[in-house]
């Protein structure tokens, strides 16, 4: 039997997709107190701070986030393989979102400016994560002459990163995942064209 | 002689980085006044609401942006120069932003998701002007022979929007421009490679 989540597990996982939908200045400990029929004493008994919450929360939402990217990359065996499975991951969350509100990445990139400078610290290094990833992923590739000699990792992270996050911004404004499959086709028929050897 | 701005555009012109930086949000009446030095009663004397303001603040920052892109394109001679053009000024976007806080309508088609619908609206109409121009010069271009028969104008517009927010998200998250020179680099690559009319 599993055992009921702590009070705090329990706030975290109601506090998640607030910030993500609303961002960090857009919720207040109030709101916080509605969502999960605390009181605020019961509240501030498990976070000080709207601070110490959102960056749990963050925490909590990247690891749902993080998850759809192990499941899909646990099977794959070549490099190309790796690289199509991340597009496959984005082009899921524009229908299937692992956490109300779209990324949290990517809002947090956008929302806190100077709101909450160690959320934007924890959002570049989640970004940053899964930008290693890519560009051990294409230099594996290039070292076992699966992807062509002379290939920039680094840019070819920026490029797939910079692609699937901006198409995700566009499908959610349009609330349209077509911007998003348009994304992912560009980028397989790149990585088929100008990533992969040719035979 | 240029007229002294009225009280009015001085407040829309101060409110506009406010809300471009924190979001709608994160910035509150009370800020507005802090930033202009002007009493509730004054503020309120011209606009009547928040809601009102961020709608006024957003119009004044998309002048600023669609300035850039008049400017850029009222020279083009041709479909390609005009695609060419749009790439250029996404790339100056991010060393000298036409309003501080980065791109109005990226940064309130992450933030308004249910704050303000009717700026959420007013994101997707700039997005979608933008996305017009590139779609009926990419038409016009097959038209005219300088670009490929069976192009998607809207594909084409939907990934050149996509790559272009996506980066600027990206460099703006690292402070470094790099991520938006490689998708331009990409995009001018495939601008040249796919859109163009072989000759």
């Amino acid at each position: 039997m599993r055992r009921a989540p702590t009070t705090r597990a329990s706030i975290v996982a109601q506090a998640a997709p607030l910030f993500n939908q609303r961002g960090y200045t857009g919720v207040s400990m109030s709101d916080i107190m509605a969502a999960t029929g605390l009181k605020k004493g019961g509240l501030y008994n498990h976070f000080e701070s709207k601070e110490q919450l959102a960056l749990a929360a963050f925490e909590y939402a990247i690891r749902q986030v993080r998850r759809r990217f192990i499941e899909a990359l646990r099977t794959t065996q070549t490099a190309t393989e790796s690289l199509l499975a991340i597009l496959g991951v984005m082009q899921r969350y524009v229908v299937d979102p692992p956490v109300l509100g779209g990324c949290p990445v990517l809002n947090t990139a956008v929302d806190s400016d100077d709101a909450h400078p160690a959320l934007r610290t924890r959002a570049q290094q989640a970004m940053t994560e899964l930008q290693d990833y890519i560009r051990v992923t294409v230099q594996q590739g290039i070292d076992s002459g699966e992807f062509r000699d002379g290939l920039d990792p680094d840019a070819i992270a920026s490029l797939l990163l910079a692609t699937l996050d901006g198409a995700l911004v566009l499908s959610k404004l349009y609330d349209d995942p077509r911007h998003m499959h348009r994304a992912v086709d560009h980028l397989a028929w790149y990585i088929h064209h100008n990533v992969i050897s040719p035979k």
